[in-house]
């Protein structure tokens, strides 16, 4: 939308994402107003060319389009509630980190001042921004994710809306998030097993990348057969007993190794609740039973 | 080497796997023999060519490479430790899972016998036996895998020699696996988070995919950290204190949304344990410590 090539925004909150955004928006043509509760921050910005507002409510004032970037949602609440209906006709695009249901009631928050609201998650670290390749998620109505989608993409080249639903945006991020702990750790404790034989981290680098490749194929499978949702998890790779048996190898040899065997005894006892509930001779598709119920 | 185009080869054991190492061998115009507890087994293999031995010494004599692929390593005794010398100037190339120091006290065993040993792992299914992408380790005397390389190149076209030390391809191979369980364990349970919210496992995997391939930046970040051995790691992305912040979210979303929130709480002991060492203002690299040693 060529209207909205140079669309004003708003920037409140000029940590180093915020500046980083206010930046990006700059960059792009856009007259970008900013605010911060220490106006230090905003200098280098101001030699950019951005307005430096005097006021929460003069920053609002400036745009139809106002982002938040600030430390959690304390912050935001301290800056945005005293606005109130400064606030009508306005959308406000959230990307300061909390839970999916400060999102929920923010967006609740805004509707009772006239504002729109977008819940987003920022997937990079400041230097990114801006990035082709650089994924920001947004949640919300999708009427506004299009009207003010054009101006957004300036901070990420995937810039993509989820859904409706507010709580979309915090859940993806915690969610991929998680899927980095879970890959990192596992290989951390190969290079911590692998280290007991004299392998650098290095050596085992490339096996272990070209393996997650191949694990992301099983992945794609399993999905397949959750969202068939039959209960079927056919054992196309091979079955949770199969899993179970060369888990064993993997407890013992971390032992044996003298190293932490602390994840892989955690992986047994998922494994060993799995086929316990009757999934023996299913795949490994079928542990995310273990994952939905809470403990027992 | 031409001279090993054809060279005999004798697999024992044929189980799903043994039957498809067989098999690639014949398709390759490999002389093969083959021994089976139970006859019938080879009854497909001896139509496509192979020739069936009378007993398990008829077998070994039969070629100079034995490859050995039965259920476990008690298994391997009761059929190989009655040859004894007969094994005498034999290339033993052991596919059967065990333990790293079941591949060392084997190879031990056959080096009295006038044996050269060399431990291996398979990492693929049946199916994929024969396949140019196909990842078979070796470890053991660099000789006598050079001298039978072109060989066993029939079974995966990434045939890969891991060093002289018998028990490394016992541990790549655990430690992979480790990688895969890592991996689908923290997909699985975003797929359940997501679960709450009504998205498909389908529409998760895309996001899963992308980012897991920037998780191997990370990685490959870490892996240099970690070989440099200086015990700095700095924290070019994230500090463990940004990671166990971040990590909060997530632990309490999935308690909010009602799912198991297990794998979270088990992350949080061990990125707590890392920061409360001191690497609070490390990169995630420093977590390697805490698999490292034994728990406290």
């Amino acid at each position: 939308m060529a209207g909205n090539d140079h669309a004003p925004v708003t920037v409140i909150g000029l940590g180093l994402m915020g500046q980083a955004l206010a930046g990006a928006f700059l960059k792009a043509g856009h007259p970008t107003t900013v605010w911060n509760r220490s106006a230090d921050k905003a200098q280098e910005l101001v030699g950019q060319g951005a307005v430096l507002a005097a006021s929460p409510a003069e920053a609002v004032a400036a745009s139809e389009l106002i982002v938040v970037c600030v430390s959690d949602y304390d912050a935001m609440h301290s800056v945005l509630d005293p606005l109130g209906s400064a606030l009508s006709g306005k959308a406000l695009v959230n990307l300061t980190s909390g839970s999916s249901e400060q999102a929920r009631e923010k967006a609740g928050w805004a509707a009772g001042h006239g504002a729109s609201y977008l819940d987003g998650a920022i997937m990079t670290v400041p230097a990114l921004i801006g990035g082709a390749e650089t994924v920001l998620f947004y949640s919300g109505p999708a009427d506004v994710f299009a009207a003010h989608e054009a101006t957004l993409k300036v901070l990420g080249g995937n810039t993509t809306h989820l859904g409706a639903d507010h709580a979309l945006a915090a859940l993806y991020d915690v969610s991929l998030l998680g899927v980095m702990w879970g890959t990192l750790n596992s290989f951390l404790h190969g290079v911590a097993l692998l280290d007991t034989v004299g392998v650098k981290a290095s050596e085992f680098l490339p096996w272990a990348t070209a393996w997650v490749d191949a694990v992301k194929g099983f992945a794609t499978d399993y999905a397949g057969q959750i969202d068939a949702g039959d209960g079927e998890f056919p054992a196309n790779d091979a079955t949770m007993e199969v899993h179970a048996g060369a888990l064993e190898h993997l407890v013992h040899e971390s032992e044996a190794q003298g190293i932490n065997p602390e994840l892989p005894l955690f992986v047994q006892g998922l494994m060993a609740r799995t086929i316990a509930a009757g999934h023996g001779k299913n795949s490994y598709a079928s542990m995310v039973k273990v994952f939905q119920q809470p403990k027992a």
